[in-house]
């Protein structure tokens, strides 16, 4: 077999074989196949598509290409939560240890933000102390201590995705779905986790932009984890607009504290609460109320364990920018629209983010929202802060939220917070 | 502008501007897009197409990535022919120089085979002491002193084209119309001729497998050629059968000296004389006939001079390989077909072809026929010799030709050698 073959078949609209997706995916690993070779292969996958059995064999190879990770010798279920990604997800940070408050263990493998959406372990990286890389036994017994664990994947885990996902990057074939759903179940599904929530992000702040995409990308996964024996389900969530008032890596942090405080804001606090109770159902277990953990701060307990068992004072002050910059609102009315995209962007630009994966983050960079959409507000108050480590920032940042926000005479139409249920 | 900026474009199919174009070019010649850049952005191109200005945008900028060339200081216009490749295609050889004997000057670059198609500088490489290799002076002395030079193209020709075909070749892109047309068309402008015939070859021996297809590329070329300034017209001939009764190099340079000393198969001879006709209507020349030049010498004197002005000794014997085999006819009959394909495959795996750039050639390897289709034949008659440095190589060469040719009561369709013809 050799790499022309299999490209020209996928060019050619064929079905790929089993034998074929196996040998492409090894060799590529093996460096056998070259990048050259496999950008091409996937832009043929991303224009001709894959059929629900191609993406399976896919998954599977790119898992076989390391190691899976196995949690069955522990005495609780697993369950965890994937977030496609967004502007002000913080969501995995109060859920992780709301769950393991819960009664079932979180082995969370997490990752960092590229582009306008934000990473958990950039967010708990501005906590003094905390380290993102562990290992195997280390996990285990973070886990064991506290419930949950939110870190970096390993070398060892779908080596082919991580090579694959680097070249992806630069080859202008990100956008196929067939490629990001076995992309994300590998990793999953290597992960050993029993039990899956997939939270598949819609709007302009997420990389699926019409729900017809998130639909079929959530039901790709699904089929994917319910064949490789993982009790997955998806929500279809709202990603037009920001989550929460704080995009940043500390700002984030903050947010989700107040929210493992019984505080927050109400989105936040719904969809936490909503994807607990989902990852409790998938898990098995019955009886308990995310609700209740939340008041009555057995997931604050959690959360400080975790925190502190991965090197992490969760007492010490967050990191703070230099600069900050306030947006008025230009009229008073009704905050009509405030995009996740131009939001996500400005935070970028302030720091948030970064363009390349060797870039570093500024921890306390990013933006706060001091109005939602549908809200009233008047003339010259403020709309949101601008924060960053240097205030040579801020012009590009208001560059990036021109048009992104209007005020107007009546709220606009936007998405529910969760929009479908997508189940096997 | 970035690499993943025009993929994307693209991809998602829209027309690359000029601007984006000649970027792309320039900077994947001088290595800042990446091999894996350039090759996604290739297969958008092949399964999403190139409309007419982009192609003209796309080919310029491959001859701005060198040198150009410049004959206009000669006192005779320049023409010149190329062949998409074909089995048994050694129409350059006897071509050359009869028309450099007609009062034309040919300035022809030509390549190497690879795969199943023979290459002219392979075959002109058989002749003791011939050189391939130039300098734009040596090539300005051969063509003064013998009306026609055949040699390698110089690394500062196109080089963006050369480095592209390179990796089209190991990615599955080949087969893309506007990229084959660029690349030839490139190629042909850079090196400066007045004048251009273009021979597009149909069928199994051929890239072009149908006349629709053949005829897109012969309209896209002679498009480019026009608009560049070179009075080029294109024809369609047959390459469903091998052309002429040798296939091999130094076979075929026995051939084409047959038809330069007045005699050789009456299609090699027919195509000869047709291309010539058009190389010199093309050029301006008027009251010359190229039958007359093959009959009285003249041809062959220009190709004697040619021969020798490059090293080379007309008249040394040329190598012969030591092996030869002969198929016989299984019945008694009329030979139906003979596939191009099958025999051009055969002539490779007997050692006349290579498989990657870096191989070596046998001179004497390849296939000679005793008979062409709609010849009447009598069981256990030869209808072909297989000729190799190794016996081992003839059982191969024999799976090749299964299937490639058969004996019927009647002769089968085939196409006309002169299929059509494509002018501006």
């Amino acid at each position: 077999m050799d790499a022309i073959e299999v490209i020209v078949a996928k060019r050619d609209g064929h079905e790929l074989t089993t034998d074929r997706i196996d040998w492409v995916i090894d060799a590529y690993t093996r460096g056998e196949v070259a990048d050259e070779q496999m950008s091409a292969l996937a832009m043929a996958i991303l224009l001709n598509g894959m059929n629900r059995g191609e993406i399976a064999a896919w998954t599977q190879a790119m898992i076989r290409s390391g190691e899976r990770m196995d949690w069955s010798g522990l005495d609780r279920p697993t369950a965890d939560k994937h977030s496609t990604g967004g502007v002000g997800d913080k969501i995995t940070l109060p859920l992780a240890p709301l769950v393991a408050a819960c009664g079932a263990y979180v082995p969370q493998l997490s990752g960092r933000g590229l582009g306008h959406t934000g990473g958990t372990l950039d967010k708990l990286e501005s906590i003094p102390g905390w380290r993102a890389s562990l290992s195997n036994d280390e996990m285990l017994d973070v886990l064991r201590s506290a419930g949950a664990v939110v870190c970096a994947a390993g070398s060892g885990l779908a080596p082919a995705d991580k090579k694959l996902y680097a070249l992806r990057d630069v080859t202008g074939t990100v956008e196929s779905i067939p490629l990001i759903a076995s992309s994300i179940m590998s990793k999953k599904i290597a992960e050993g986790t029993g039990s899956l929530v997939l939270d598949v992000k819609v709007g302009s702040g997420a990389f699926m932009k019409t729900v017809e995409q998130a639909r079929e990308l959530a039901e790709t996964m699904v089929a994917l984890g319910t064949d490789a024996g993982v009790r997955t389900v998806a929500l279809l969530t709202a990603m037009d607009r920001p989550l929460g008032l704080a995009v940043g890596n500390a700002l984030e942090v903050e947010e989700s504290v107040e929210v493992l405080a019984g505080g927050g804001p109400s989105d936040v606090v719904e969809l936490t609460v909503r994807l607990a109770r989902e990852m409790l159902e998938a898990a098995g277990i019955a009886g308990k109320d995310p609700e209740q953990a939340l008041k009555d701060g057995s997931a604050m307990d959690h959360w400080r364990r975790m925190i502190a068992a991965q090197g992490g004072d969760p007492d010490a002050p967050l990191p703070r920018a230099a600069e900050t910059m306030t947006v008025a609102a230009p009229a008073s009315g009704v905050l009509t629209g405030l995009d996740a995209y131009a939001v996500g962007l400005a935070a970028w630009r302030l720091g948030a983010g970064r363009a390349r994966k060797e870039d570093p983050v500024s921890a306390g960079a990013g933006v706060t929202l001091h109005a939602k959409p549908g809200d009233v507000v008047r003339e010259g108050q403020p709309l949101m802060t601008l924060h960053a480590d240097e205030s040579a920032r801020f012009e590009r940042a208001l560059e990036a939220l021109e048009g992104g926000y209007a005020v107007g005479p009546a709220a606009g139409e936007h998405l529910p917070l969760v929009i479908d249920r997508i189940t096997a």
